[in-house]
């Protein structure tokens, strides 16, 4: 359809009902709206903070509910792993494997996700250049598995906040792979003084538009039904009730982009 | 019309013909695209890194070529100054006085071009938040001048290198005036080591999309019939032979926006 | 003695006997301490945030008030100046003629307090290199005018936030000019929601030290024996009763540093 | 006897005899001017930009020689770990675990290295502050493990270079565990187009001098008899030759702070 494709769900898988709820209402609006739609989940927060934050429901069990959400709605799934021993046992459940930022540069991680011959979602690490990515894709290449995606998710601007550089999508679509916006990480305020991730989720929609309008292939977006009350992230998880709002707009503004 | 409007001409004015010229291709681009156009030419350089950059044909020569633009093409224009003593002598020939990045806390200045009565445009400081700039805004407002105009012309990002950050323009719009994007600025690399400031001219249209997806009121843009024989920032200037088609694609984005 | 020398003394000129108060302390501290001493004061507060803070008791008081300290305790002293016009005025009462951070790149101004014949101190634009201040001594000298000191007050680390980047010391020195470290507005927390910027004081000694070990060739300090009531930049100034301590554990480093 | 104490070494285990000779010379030296030493290895290159750079001669093969390392010169020895599965076979042979610092939020890391009893080093993520640093601290002393030493190594300053936050050490401090500064990371230049991370070896004595002066307990120096033909990271290792120069003249900055 020309359209960009979307990674969304919750940010963490926080139990099954919850997790088929969401996917519900994204098939919903994605089928309405003719925007492919990889369910995002996550089996485990390896990298928070604070040692007492929310970590997961267990491994297998969250992995088993989104291959119950992919089974159930017939859509891709994608989830992030954190060591080489991870990769072939979520690639087991989902279709894409994610890289998160903080690994982006870690070899084994990039080689074991590669080997599994899934697709490979490489995060741009905050601290990194658009140009410098193209040595994380070369070491996924380099196994032979060409299905290559790269998410931007901000740089790091002074210590409390980040910043997303446009010009980094151009830059990284050089590589001939898809590149994906990451709406809610990139409107982070890391290092608050109470170990919890802060947010400027009021800006959602200005970082999205801006980001179909550059070109980009996707978008991913956390979602929730009640942001406030989700085990992880809530500080910019964008509420499931205007999700259709937002997509709606980006769609129209990627039917322009389209045009030209 | 509902459209943007635009500020757009060489960085400096280097002669009658060549400013005529370029106006006037302009003039013919805007007129067919419907956008409200503001002429920009600097008559004076003040803050060149090196001594021996070009600084200016002579403030009155100059001045008058921009009045004689005006009175030709019935157009508005907008110029830079740099000391209080400026305001009232470039008031006597422009519609818009223009204060420079690095003097936008410069009391003084600012408020002696709202007195002069014209519109003030204020280009935030490459080290300033949008936030603050609203103390920018009251000093102008408060000398009894509502004529305000914020232009973002991005931020430092290392000591080579700038950002645009997206986030700013809605925040700048709280002070309820137009918030324009500069393109040409905010594409620099500053502090090379040559003492000429580097660009990246490649970029602009990517700059420039997302600038209007999140809905500036204006883009500012530098634009030349042969930009790497321009007197001063030739790096980044837009040849003048690719503006219409730039225009044409941002007309296309703005009128989606302003369906939302 | 091989020592280092200070600048010193309250943010601006507020009054005769707070500042011949200030004076006579630090000149009994520096005598003790062997360490050549300049006065500091402004005279006129140009690029304060907000119109309604503090900016000065007049220009001609303040001056003459910068000359009698000067006279009665046989001191130099430096001011800083804003526009060109204010070269010649103050050069005919103070010794060093101080070029603002956000100034530091307006040719004008350079070359005018260079045409005085007087010391002149170039702070570096805290969004400006090292590397790059050589343009802005190269501005100076080509007058004919040798007697340059650069000064480094930090550099932005996000919006609200600056580092001192003690790198910028050495590179700086290669102009074969003195080199200071202002610690007081290095420490500087710029941006705030408030329109005052705030600051570290408790870091003043950290800053501090660091300078005197990486070779400064003098140290900026603001004091004042009331910060809390000062009439600006009242964040960052050290109080008047801690210089000495502070003062004598710089002068052990630098006899350290001295034998290298 | 109130000195720094030392991480040095190779940046990677190359081979048994280079490894003895380095220690050797390091031990020397260090005995001289009474400074406790640590020998650092690393045994793999985990993170590396390129897939092609070299990442190691073996685990075992580099263990067992800095084994050998401790055994010959009776010097305990770090090394860095990647992941939960290393911290029990590198806790075998040496006795810190070292946290890379892209890896420093990774809780399983963490945990599973603070479950050896050995010290656990962490580095500061060039994207942390030091302030969030304390939840790095709570995840290793939480397991019952309190032998934490934290280290920085620089914050990035856009996307090529990094600055050191000497306002970061007493913060760390805070914490009541040692902190180190890490002068060989803390001079990297990162981004490079190479792919290959570049350096500026020459501001070694100025970034280390700072480092002593504001209190640092310890300092970390990657050395190597012939930088040029270093396995890894040879843009930034000091010559073997000048740590005896360098490290005199801390331990004389050093003597100076203790006295206040």
């Amino acid at each position: 359809s020309g359209n960009f494709f979307l990674l969304a769900g919750p940010c963490a898988i926080e139990g099954e009902e919850i997790a088929m709820r969401i996917a519900e209402r994204i098939v919903e609006i994605t089928n309405k709206l003719e925007i492919p739609f990889i369910f995002k989940g996550s089996y485990r927060k390896a990298n928070r903070s604070r040692l007492d934050s929310f970590s997961g429901i267990g491994d297998e069990k969250a992995l088993k509910i989104l291959k119950k959400v992919s089974d159930t709605f017939g859509v891709p799934t994608v989830t992030d792993i954190h060591s080489a021993e991870e990769a072939a046992m979520a690639a087991a459940y989902v279709d894409v494997l994610q890289i998160p930022a903080f690994l982006c540069r870690q070899t084994d991680l990039l080689v074991a996700a590669a080997k599994t011959g899934k697709f490979v979602n490489i995060k741009k690490g905050q601290f990194l250049s658009a140009e410098s990515m193209k040595f994380a894709v070369d070491k996924v290449r380099e196994m032979g598995n060409d299905q290559v995606i790269l998410t931007d998710r901000g740089n790091m601007f002074g210590y409390q906040d980040m910043i997303v550089d446009y010009r980094g999508i151009p830059t990284m679509q050089k590589n001939n792979c898809p590149v994906v916006l990451d709406i809610t990480h990139s409107l982070q305020q890391p290092n608050q003084t109470s170990g919890v991730t802060g947010g400027r989720p009021d800006l959602i929609e200005t970082v999205a538009k801006a980001g179909i309008a550059v070109g980009v292939d996707g978008i991913f977006i956390e979602t929730h039904p009640d942001p406030a009350n989700a085990k992880s992230d809530g500080a910019n998880m964008l509420h499931l009730d205007h999700l259709e709002d937002l997509l709606t707009k980006l769609v129209a503004i990627r039917k322009v982009i389209n045009q030209f």
